[in-house]
Formats: C-alpha cells, structure tokens, sequence
C-alpha cells in the first residue's frame, strides 16, 4: 500500500515513467495558509540537479494543485496536487526485466505483480516517488511550524566520514533552521569538503556510497504518542521505512547505547525554570512511546545507491541462468544528500498525525 | 492504541498490578489446530524466573484462553486469552508519581493521562504486557510454521560482547530450532560465560546493561510486502517498536553498511537449482518492502533497564523541585535475555499480517 | 471481524457457550469517572428474563473488569470486560450443523470456518455478544453525558403495531431519560398493552415477529462528521449493522421521505435565539455526513427471530438431502424488545468516534 | 474523510468548481485487462446530459489515467485518475455563504470547516464527486465480472411509481446485462413513462422527487463477509452513505420484513442439483454478515433533490437574522436517475473489498 496515516492520511500515486505522480493528502484541517514558494522550496532540495554531488538530470517537479486548496489556504476537502512527468529517458531501462538489478526492487517486484509492473525507471519503486512525499511534508511542517515546531535533518555521515551530531539537549533554532533550507545540510560545515571528495571519488570508480542521516523535531509538546503499537517510534518508522533505501532507524542514543550501563544511558530529570527537562537525550525525547518535550531524535540509514555503472553478476529470467549486467544511466553516486528533505518530511506527516490522535473528547 | 494489524489484528490489555492482562486476536483463520504446550514453551521464555539471569521475581503467566478456539483449534473467532495477575508488591512503587523514574514513561504517562493512569509497576507502559504479545506470536507462529516458515532470534550482542551473526545466506534448521527454544539463546555458546559475568557485574555494581537481538525469519515466500508504506521493514519496525526498551532497528547490513560503496553492499543474483537467490544478504531479504525468498534477518537495540537500584537524581512533581529516588525492588539488570521471545513473537504476528494481505482476489 | 473504531476501537470477543465473552475498549480518555451501577443498568436491560416479553432463560451477565479502570475511573489504557457464560444447555443445538436453521447465520458461518466455528448457541453469531457491545456503549454513554449528549431508543412498531414517532424537532430530557432506562421502551406508552399480546399471540403459534426501533441522538454539536465515506450516517450505519437480526436502517425521513416533493422534505433554517435551527426535521440532523445540531434521528429493521418452534424445511448437511428441523429450546418470539438498548449502545461507540476525530489540531 | 476501504483503498478528492476531481485506487490486483470503453460507458451512464430527465448541464467527465495502467493493464500500483473541471458557472452559487441552501450540507460545511471550504458548486460535497466512485467502480466491477460477480440496480421508485422488484431467486444474466447499461434502468420498462412524466411535472413546478434503487450482486460466492462489524451489510452500508441524497438502505425483505412472522419472512433451504439455496430471499443473501450464495440485494433511499427553484426561508448568517433564497441554476428534479450507476459502483467497490478478506493464508 501507498496509503499512510489515520486522522491525515496521505496516498501516494505514480510510476517513474507514467503520465504523472502526486499525492492526495485526506484530513488536513481548514483555513491553514499555505505558503508556495516554501513548498517548492523544499521540493527544490530534493529535486535532482540542485547539487553538484547529486544526478544531473534535470526535472521539474512543480506540482498542480487540483483540489483542497483556494486562495492559498486549505479548505479541508482532500488536497491533490499532480506533478506530470518529462525528461523521461525511458531506453536506459530496456533491459531491466530480464536481468534485476542487484539490490534493485525489480526481481521483488516481478515476482509480486507477476511481471505486470511497470519496471521504467523503477515504476512505482522509483526514488521519484519521494517527490510526492516531499510536497505532502511541506504542507504539514507549515501548519507544525505555526505551533512551534521545527523539523530539521543533517547528513550525519557518508560512508566513514562523520558530521557532528545534534546536541540533544541544546538545538538552537538557528541550526534548525540553516538546516530545514539546506541542499547539502550539515551541522559541521567543514565537513562538506571531504564529503562531496568521498562521493566524487565513488562516481569516478563507477560506484556509490551509503550515509547516514539524523533528523531533529524541536518543540514537541509532552504527552503526544500513545503507548505499545502507536508510540512516536513505532509512527515515524512506519513511515520512514517507505522511503526507498533505508534500512535502519535509531532513536536516541539507539544502537551505541545498548553498550552503556543503565547509569549512563538513563537521562535523569530536573526543572529547568518551571519546566520538566532531562539532563542527557539518550531517550531521544521519547519514553514509552510518548514525548517527554526534549527534542525528538533520530539516525536513518542509508544504503549506497544500488544504481552502479561497473559490471555486475545477475540472472537472465529467460533463460533461467546466470548472466551479467552493466546500468546505464545517470545516477547518483550518493542519494543520501537529497533525501534530507525526504526524511524531514516523512518526519512532518508523521509528526502531525501522532499530534491528531485525540486525547480529549 | 495498544491495536495492532490490518487483516489479523491484535489488541492488548492490562496494567501490570490490575487484575489481568490478555490479548485478543482477530482474524485468524479457522481449523489451526494449535500446540498448547508450545505456547506455554513460549511464555515461559519469556517469564521472569526461569532463567537465572533474570528478574528472581515469580509469576504464573499461564493463559486462560476465553474465545476462538475449541478442542484446541481455532474456531475462526476472536481468540482471546487472558492472565490473571497474581504475586504483586504494589508497596515497590509507592512513590513514583512524585519522582518519576529516570528514562522510565512515568512522567510522559503522567502527562499523557492526566495523572489518571495506573502507575503501579508500570502499568499498562510495564514489561509484563510483552506476555499477551508472547502469547499471541506463539499462536501465530504455529500457524507460520505449518507453511515452512521458521522464526528465531539470539542474543547478538550485551554491552560489548557480541555473539556470532546469523550467516544471511546459510541458516540451519537446526540452528533456528534450537534458537526457537532457548532461554539464553546465541549462536556461538561460548559467549554465553561472558555475557553472564558482565550482566552478574552490573547486577553487583546496582547497574544495568543494554544489548541488541538478531532475529532471523526462514521460509519466506518470494514477493511477499508492499512498496512503499506497507512494506516488509514498515510492518515489522510498527510492531517491535511496541516492545518497550527497543531504541532501534536495522534489516540486513543496515547501519554498518551505509558505510560500504555499492560494489560491495550489493548482493548479486544467482540461479541455485533453478532457484533465484543472492550471494550475500545485505538487504536482509527485503527489496523494495517486498521479501526476496532470502531470510529476512534484522537487528534491534535494547537499551539498557532504566530500573537501576542506584540513587539517581530526578523532580518531586509535587513540589516542583529537583529530588532524587531510589528505586526499590527486584529488576533485571538486564532484559535482553528475556526480550528474545518477545521479539520472535511480535515478528510472527508482522509476518502473518503480510502473508494474509492479499495479491490476488 | 469483530473490531470496530478509528480513534476509539472496540473488539469483542467470545462465543455463546464457550468460556467467556468480552470487550476490549482502547483509546478511551482518561479520568473519566464511571457510575458502575448505570453501566449494569443499561446491561440488565438487555438482559433476557428482565422483561416477561422476553426469554424465560437467567443470565448473570455481570462483567469483571479486568484492566483500564481504577477507582472506578478510567486510566486510560484499553478497558477490558469479561462475563463469564453460565446457565448452558448446550443440548438444545445439537443437530445444527447437520441441519442449518432457515435464516440463521449456521450456514454462511459452516461455509465462512469450514465448519471449525463453534456452533453451540449460535457461537460467535449469537445475540449474546451484544452484552459486550452495551457494556461498551454503557460507558462510552457516560463520558457523551457529560458533554450534554443524550442517546435513548423506543420500539417505535412491533409488526404492524406502531409506536409515535419522534418529533424530531422537539424532544424532551424527560423522555430521554425515561426511555434510556425503560425494559420495554414507548412513546405513548398505551401501546404496550397491544405490542405484548401481538408477541404473545406469536410465542403461541410457535412463530415469532419483527419490529422497528427508533434511536436518537440529543445535544450533538453541530459540524461533527465529515462528508463522503467518514460521513454520520456511514458511522452509525457501520456499526448497527452488527448488531444481528438488523436488516435495514434509515436516518430522518428515510423511505418514506422518497415520496415527498423537495419542497416538501427540505428543511428550512431559522433563527432560535441566535442558534440556527431546522423548522422541520427530515434530514435527521445530518446533511453531508455533518451534524447540523438538530436531534440526530434513524431508525432501524429487525427481522422477526429466525428460531422459531414450528417444524421447518431445511438441508441435511451430510447426507446432502432436503431434510426438516424443529428447532428445540426456549426463545424470544421478538428481540426487538431486549434489541433496544443494543441499538443505543452501538450509537453510543459510533458517536463517541465521531466526536474524537479531530478538526483542529 | 473522502478514503474507504481496507485491503483496496479509493482516496477521492476534488471540489465542484476546482482545478479537477479524481480518485486514487491503491491495492488493486496486478494484470488486470481493463476495457476503457467499458468505463466511459459507465461514466456517461452518470454524466449529466444524457438522459433527458436529468439536468441539461453538459459535462466532459473523461478520465486521464495518471498511473497504474501499462497498456490497459493494471501495474498493481496505486491507479489514479483525473478529471479536469470544465464548464464551471460558479456566479450562480454567489450567495451561498450567506444563504444556506435547506437541506443542503451549505451550513454544516460552514461550522465543520469555519467557512474555508470551496462553496463553489457544493465544493466537495458535489454529486459531482461522485463521478470519479463511478469510474473507481468501472474497475472494480470489471474485475469481478471475470469471476462471474455481476451487479446491477435499476430505479425501484420514483415517488410513489414503483417498478417490479427484483425476484430474489431467480434474475436472469438478461436483465443484468441490460440493467448495468442503463440510462433509465427499470425492470418493467412500461412505468418509463409515468416516472418521466412525474420527474417532468416537478420540473415544471419547481419542485423535486426522490425515490428508492434496488440493486443486486448475482454470482457472489457462499462464505465472503465476516460477523459482526466486517459483515456484508456492514460494508456496504458503509460505503454506499457516502454517495449525497441517500438517507436509508435495507437489505432483503427490509423493513416490509418487520412486518411479517418468522414463519413468513425465514428462508427455508434446499439442495438445487447438489447447491444449497433457499427458497425464497428474504435475508437479502446475506445471513450473519456472511453470503449465502443467494443474490444480495438491498434498496436505498435517495432523497428528493434539496435544489429547487422555488423560494424557500432560510437564514442570513452575516446579519443572524431570518431571510429567504431562490436557487439559481439549472438542477435534477431527480437524482435518482444518474444515483443508479454510483449505487452500481459504490457496490463493486464494496464487493471487491469483502472478496479481498483473507479467510486462509
């Protein structure tokens, strides 16, 4: 299913290739002003060819708004907006179905639609799938940003190369906001150089490179989330896990913390002018499934673009035997830069639908 | 929501010092003719005493099943079992509501209801609701197994020793055999002296120990899991998020493998025996959310228990001053050891739900 | 399946002679303070015995509740009840299989379970699982109260005796009251007299009659709802027909309204005081799925109970011939009695649902 | 909320005077051959214009297939289509904010979403929103015609004009093929006349007509539906509340059923060359929430058009005080017309969805 969320529901349509992709986003509130140019502000981040790191084809991913929406603002009618799709080079892709790519979704696909997908440009598996995603973000981080809060995400590492990470305790709203703009987001500046180096270096050796990304919500009241099954956790990987080519997610102090002892990791509280705040983030602003008010934090990971020039060993399903194959295309060596925005705004309908579920009548 | 699942759904009850948790189970299919003795095999993995690295605190969990099952085969009903509570020490958690617990959900609880909630030994937020899970992954797996499909999990790793990883393209029936029924399950047993001394230590110094449980599910169909928001790492990670203490989730090389260049994180195609499989598995046998016929195998972070004996400083909700508390009673000092059933069991209930979402009419 | 809700979910369990029925309740507010003795009330009324037009049969359909409750509040966590079965003769049903009772569900559900349902008194089929479904109602009813919403039903016909309608445009507290408490609830009373003998007459001639009831709904506040699928009538309708024996179920001027010109069955708004109101009330306070705060009105069809006493035509499953059935036990010759606070109690869970789904944020 | 569904989800969106209007259907069965003419045939079965009791707008409702279809196949992603909006005279619907129009969804629209949504035409609370469930129910009803499900529904009654029925044991392939092509579907074409000429006569007098449609799924097969609140009645309901103007629906012998002995209105069962059927159907084909194999067929509703020319007492809710409207426009003396195809569709997306039940893994 390409259908997310409870109270705000997002469908999510479209192949790589087909007439058009896009979005109906189901349950929003009325009379939400929406500001455009933000919405293709972020479309614009993760939108190819707007970094030098990333694939240089070039699209135009604007968006029609078909419905929900009259004079800038919502009318609480499901809101669709249709992004037809153009520079499509579809002959790239010719020889896909009789060899999978590795690591590609096209042998599952296959196997689960019976060869009836459509396999251009990865069809409805496409990384051009988030573009939707991105647009149904945008409006919600808008109506979350008027309640103050602010979702903000950084490259936190590719391949061995580490950013500096969140201070969990202490995110200023400079950061978050340099960051939720950023093209190539990072908390350390300096460490671009080495990056953009590291992804250079696996473009020209006909490879790719997998990262890293933490995401940050800042201003996240008490008490939202549920416990068991609808707990934040249990929300935002819900959604983070439909975003082509992660594979992992850690809350908090996550997997380096189940080295510590319950005396490190545990995050002790106190009252900071009238306010309840733990001294440490190692909870990642979530116990028991429910917001403690410190920033929400997490790592996402990444997987290196299955997309590789070199020549590959695969299978003919065909003939039935073993074979090879070697991608053409442009592709990007790295797509962990342009899916900061993606994980930021998964992170925004997630965060709006877990802030929708009624606690009072 | 403490619900769970599309076709077969779940849905838990129960506060820890009540008068009994249970679950319910709609859904299942009719004529399963079920194992008890297996089920309360599974219970007892998971129950407190039974293993002398954890909690020396006795309970008898044994289920009274009420619905959906007659001459021990399931009637198509709703199936729901429930467990009276019994050997509870209510006077342990007095004082929680004034000084919440350090990384404990009894502030965010607080908050969330109001202070309405029942705060004694967790409520509906303790360890003791993962039984009704164990129950109903232990029905479900009975079901998953009648169709080859087998689930194990070990102990990969406390603190910093780690066990042996499960080989992601050779996993013996054996293996998961013995897995499947251990209480201190692992790979390489030699670890287990280790892992024992470290957790006897932290128990010794009033402090406790986090660590990670690989899971692995053999059998799996080929194309089985949707793209996008219901694919195979959504459904799962929705679910075990449920467990408390989880902090995190990785399918195949995930974290690690961000780290890698596509070349190497790719796992080729090969015909075996007319047989499409990889010849690694670092995608965890899940492409595009959709199951590639390898084991599915993932990683899951378990934080340390926030219970720890020694004093540590946190707020008089009262007063609204900082304070500090001891917490009193028995804890495991480490809970990795009983979360393996726990984990095993919600990856049943996840992968029963995949299977029964429907391809074809 | 047997769960019902988005925001607040019911699941009811059980079969009529197995161990135990019940109902989980999850997402409920917390510290709402529950009056037990409305809830047994409300769960006597539909009790069978307390009223001499009903089955002679002794329930003690006293519920235990087992969790989400303390101090008679409630804690938030999901809220569950069991009533143990009792008083069983499970003699009386033991040809059924063999010979599928005409219009009783023994069939479909032998063909649905592939005969592994449990057959005895109906199983999961059985009337009896509606005392679940008003001990839900019987709570969520309570919490509606307190914001000023009042539900009450009456046998508004019983065959072709009629009760008076509502007069949807004025409708007393009083009347409400009354009725929401009645074991044998009318308008104008005068009709009882005759409404008994009609049942009477049918216990009798071993043959058994169907009726009518009417249910509504005071104090809704206006714009609750929402348009299309997520509409009133959608919810309400959802919902009541679970409830067995229901075979139809019309809001406002349903039926009848089809026969009336526009200008006759539109409903004119005027000002009341500064509310805006409704001269008439055809659309029984629903337009577009949206309340409009006049009194939300339907009624619903009960088909006459299939058990009759008299000899009928029916298969024998075995030997696959037509064969004959006389049905054995006591049995109500018109549920529609006992029917009455069920169809409240299921109107209660659906407008309690359409109330927690969010507008604003 | 405008989604429905579970195992095949339509998302509709779209107001009456935006940019356009569409559906989104997502969990449909990949390879799937869909006849295009098929649906526009069904589409133009709805369109207004092409039937001469029906409003003399002029609408071109073709869809564009934005995704899902390779070759008029189904990928087995989300199928969206669009229906751009032309032929829009928005300035007859100027004064509507002010004016609510009597038994229109105008006001409660206006509470519900603070008077942001789009007025324009009924914004989406359109009838015309009904055309893309026509064209989500074009697919449907393709897919099942391939496993021998037919639906079709004709116009029961016009006021007080009543077509025959439909014999519940034995409609013929015929009349089902005629009907589900139908302009003005009867099953005695000699009442044609009568209707047309009272639909005239309240034309002429400004006025407007309801009237009932019958509808029946022939080829169901035995055991689809669940009990209690997944049942066959439940679904449909469900659904077919979210088509504007309908207020009541019963399945089988209904509320006329009310009226009968249970010696009367049982269906007693037979063998029919080795098939149990019942002898009459009066259960509507449905027993327990479960098919019986026999067709379904329920009956809705359909209120008298709420526009008519004629002037009617409203309110003014600028000044709050009483006033009067006259509705401009051209509108159907009778919906019921052009409701007969979206009762047909809303029933196959319906139908699809129960059929879509997993029963056995």
């Amino acid at each position: 299913m390409s259908s997310w969320g409870n109270n705000i529901k997002i469908s999510i349509f479209g192949e790589s290739h087909g007439n058009g992709i896009g979005v109906v986003i189901d349950g929003l509130p009325s009379g939400e002003r929406l500001n455009l140019d933000e919405i293709y502000l972020q479309m614009s981040r993760r939108a190819p060819g707007n970094d030098k790191a990333a694939t240089p084809r070039l699209e135009k991913d604007m968006p029609e708004m078909l419905s929900g929406m009259l004079n800038d603002t919502t009318t609480g009618a499901p809101l669709c907006a249709v992004i037809k799709n153009t520079n499509i080079r579809s002959q790239d892709y010719g020889n896909m179905l009789k060899h999978p790519r590795p690591s590609h979704a096209d042998y599952t696909g296959y196997v689960r639609y019976n060869g009836f997908n459509d396999i251009r440009g990865g069809g409805h598996f496409s990384g051009r799938l988030t573009a939707p995603l991105v647009f149904a973000g945008a409006v919600c981080r808008q109506i979350l940003e008027k309640k103050g809060i602010k979702i903000a995400a950084h490259i936190s590492s590719i391949g061995n190369i580490e950013d500096e990470m969140f201070n969990g305790t202490d995110i200023s709203d400079e950061l978050m906001e340099r960051l939720s703009k950023a093209t190539f987001g990072l908390i350390d500046q300096s460490c671009e150089y080495k990056m953009r180096s590291l992804i250079e270096e696996c473009r020209m050796s006909q490879d790719s490179i997998g990262g890293t990304i933490e995401c940050a919500v800042v201003g996240m009241p008490v008490g939202a989330g549920s416990p068991m099954f609808n707990g934040i956790e249990n929300v935002i990987s819900s959604i983070i896990f439909g975003i082509p080519a992660v594979k992992g997610i850690e809350f908090g102090s996550g997997f380096e913390g189940t080295k510590l002892r319950g005396s490190q990791n545990n995050d002790e509280f106190y009252y900071d002018s009238g306010v309840v705040r733990t001294r440490t983030n190692n909870h990642g602003g979530i116990l028991g499934g429910i917001s403690s008010g410190m920033p929400i934090i997490f790592r996402t990971a990444i997987k290196p673009t299955p997309s590789i020039s070199m020549k590959q060993r695969t299978v003919d399903l065909d003939s039935k035997t073993n074979s090879e194959i070697e991608i053409q295309g442009r592709h990007d060596p790295c797509i962990v830069v342009r899916a900061v925005p993606v994980i930021e705004s998964a992170t925004a309908v997630a965060i709006i639908n877990i802030l929708s579920e009624v606690h009072k009548l």
